[in-house]
C-alpha cells in the first residue's frame, strides 16, 4: 500500500497534558510516528513523501479565526510574558457565548482550545498542516487509483472541530481528506475507529447531509470525550441521520467491536460513499496505556479486512494509539488486511 | 455597620491556578478573609455571625445540577484515583453542546467549571454555602431597616453562573442576596466595582428586566474574564437593557473609574431599585497584585460616597481584593463613607 509520511511531524512534541488534576506527561510523543514508519518499512509498504497543497483545503473545514489562531498564538503568547513554553487554554467561555470572539490571546486559546490535552509549541501549526498534506497525499492516490492509501498523520485529527483543537489534536486530518474527496466524487463516509469518539469529524459534518460519519468507540459515560459520542446524537439540520454513533462498554473486547463493525457497514452500504476515509486509531488495542478497549492484534487484522470487504476506495488515516509493544503489529495487522 | 462573617470560609482553601501554562499559587487565600475581619473591628463596626438560610435561597438561583455537583463532586473524583486533591477541570463543551450533560465526574466538571481557577476541594461547598449564607444575612438585616450591611463572604461569587464556577468563585453570593431581595420587595440591582467584570451577575439575570445588572472594570479585551464585560452586552429578551457594562482601560485611576460611577449611577437612578446590592471587590487597587486598574484609597472613599449618596438601601458583598496593604485600608474607607 502506498503510504505517506512527512517528518516535520517531529516539530510538534506536547509536554503539558493535565489529568485529574495532575500534569502527566503527554503521551502523543514524536516516537510514536517512528513506530509506525518501521511497522510500514517492515511489511514493505510503499513511504512516499507528501506534495503541499496549500492553505485551500485546510481552509475549507477551518475557520480563518481558527487558522489564524494556530499561526499567530505562538508569538503573541510568548509577548504575555512569563508565559509557560506552550499554550496551554485556562479559561473557557464554555456554554456562554454573550460577548462573542476574544482579543486577547488568553482568551482566543480558551475559545479556541477544549481541553488542556493539546498544547501548542512554537511549530504546531507548521507540523499539522504537514499533517493534513499527509492526509491529502494519500487522498489523492486514492482519486488516482489506489484502492487503498495510508497517511502517517501526526498530530493526529479527529477530535478538532471546525474552529477547536483538543485532545492531542489541531487540524482535522480525515475531515480534510473527506471534504477534497468531496469535492471530487461525490459523498463520502468517515470511518472512526479510534478509541475516542471522533468528536471532531462530527461536530465539522454535524449539518451535513454528504458526509457520513460513523464512529465505533469507548462509551463517552465515562472515557473521553465525555460530552459527545452518545448513541442519541444523529446529526442536525440537512445531516440529520449522517452521524452514527457506536459507543462500546469500556474493556470490550474484539467480538463486541466486530458486532458494532457489522453495524458500521450496514450504514456504509447503504449510503454508498465513493469513498471512504478511515479514522485509524489504534488505542483501541488491549494493551495500549489508556485500556479503554481491549482489541488483540488479530482482532485489528479482522477489523482491516472487515473494512477492506466493504470495497470502497479507502483512505486510511493515522489518529491515535500509544507506545506499546502492540503498536506497530497492529497497523500491520490493520493494512495487511488490504493487501 | 452590621458587617457578617463566618469562620467557616477557611474550609476553603485553593491551591491550584493556572496562569499563561503555569501553575501559580491562587491568591484567594483565607488570610483575605483575616484581613477584612481586622479592618471591620478596627473601624468598629459591628461584626455578626449569620444565620443559615437552608439550600432555597441558593437554589432559586443555582441550577440542582451545579448544587448537585458541588456537593458530590469531590467523593466522586477522589473515587476515580490518581486525582489530585482539589477538583480541576481540564476538559470543556465549550462551545459544542450536542452531547447534553456528561455523566463522568470529568466531563461534569469541564460542564460546571469555566476555568482553572476554581478548584473544588473536599469543604468548598460548605463554606460557600456559608458565604451565601452571609450574604443572604446582609439582605436581611437590609430588610429589617439597616441603610447598608456588610458580608464579608469568602469564597467570592461574582464569577459564578447559575451552573458554572470560574475565578475563585462557586455560588453567586450577590446574585443569591439579590433574588432573595427581589422576592421581597421588589426590583433591585447589582453595582460590580470589582476589578473584573461580573460576568455571573450578567449571566444569571441576561434575561431578566426586573434586575439591574451594572459593572465597571478592566476592559476584558486583555483581562479575565475576557468572553464577556464589553460595553455592547446589554442584556437579551425581557432582559434587554437591563445590563450596563463600563470597561476602562487597563491602568485607569480615580478619576476614570468615578466617571465611569457616575453613569452607572445614572442608570441606576433611572432604574430606582429597591435595594441595591454592591459587588464589592477591592482589586482595582493600585496595590492590588493584579495591577488592572489603579484605585486609591481615597478613590475607594469617594467610591463609597458616590454609591451611599444614591440613597438605596445597600447590601455590601466582598468579591475580590488580594493581600496588599492596601487591602484593609480599601475596605475601611468603602464602609467609612456609609458611616
Amino acid at each position: 500500500m502506498k503510504a505517506y509520511y512527512d517528518p516535520q511531524h517531529s516539530l510538534h512534541h506536547p509536554q503539558f497534558f493535565l489529568v485529574r488534576g495532575e500534569r502527566r506527561d503527554s503521551t502523543e510523543v514524536p516516537e510514536r510516528a517512528a513506530v509506525f514508519h518501521e511497522a510500514l518499512k517492515q511489511a514493505g509498504h510503499e513511504i512516499l513523501a507528501p506534495r503541499r497543497f496549500g492553505r485551500d483545503p485546510v481552509a475549507a473545514v477551518h475557520s480563518g479565526d481558527c487558522l489564524r489562531f494556530l499561526e499567530e498564538a505562538p508569538a503573541a503568547w510568548a509577548a504575555l510574558g512569563e508565559t509557560s513554553a506552550e499554550i496551554v487554554a485556562n479559561v473557557h467561555p464554555n456554554r456562554y457565548e454573550a460577548g462573542g470572539y476574544p482579543e486577547s490571546i488568553v482568551g482566543r486559546a480558551g475559545w479556541h482550545m477544549a481541553d488542556t490535552a493539546c498544547p501548542i509549541g512554537p511549530n504546531t501549526f507548521e507540523a499539522a498542516l504537514a499533517a493534513a498534506n499527509v492526509a491529502l497525499s494519500a487522498a489523492d492516490a486514492v482519486l488516482g487509483g489506489e484502492r487503498a492509501a495510508y497517511a502517517l498523520c501526526r498530530p493526529p485529527g479527529h477530535h478538532a472541530y471546525a474552529d477547536m483543537a483538543g485532545g492531542f489534536c489541531f487540524l482535522n486530518n480525515a475531515a480534510i481528506a473527506a471534504q477534497y474527496l468531496r469535492k471530487r466524487v461525490g459523498p463520502v463516509a468517515i470511518l472512526d475507529v479510534d478509541v475516542h469518539h471522533g468528536n471532531g469529524n462530527q461536530g465539522i459534518f454535524w449539518q451535513r447531509g454528504d458526509v457520513l460519519t460513523v464512529s465505533i468507540h469507548a462509551d463517552p459515560a465515562n472515557f473521553y470525550p465525555f460530552f459527545w459520542g452518545h448513541a442519541g446524537e444523529r446529526g442536525g439540520g440537512e445531516g440529520e441521520g449522517a452521524n452514527l454513533n457506536l459507543p462500546l462498554p469500556l474493556g470490550a473486547g474484539d467480538e463486541d467491536f466486530l458486532t458494532a463493525l457489522e453495524v458500521a457497514a450496514e450504514a456504509l452500504r447503504a449510503f454508498q460513499p465513493k469513498a471512504l476515509i478511515v479514522a485509524l486509531g489504534l488505542d483501541a488495542s488491549e494493551q495500549d496505556p489508556l485500556k479503554g478497549l481491549a482489541i488483540t492484534t488479530s482482532g485489528f487484522a479482522r477489523i482491516g479486512a472487515a473494512i477492506d470487504s466493504l470495497g470502497f476506495p479507502s483512505v486510511l488515516v493515522q489518529e491515535g494509539g500509544y507506545l506499546s509493544p502492540a503498536l506497530g503489529p497492529n497497523l500491520a495487522a490493520v493494512l495487511g488486511a488490504f493487501d
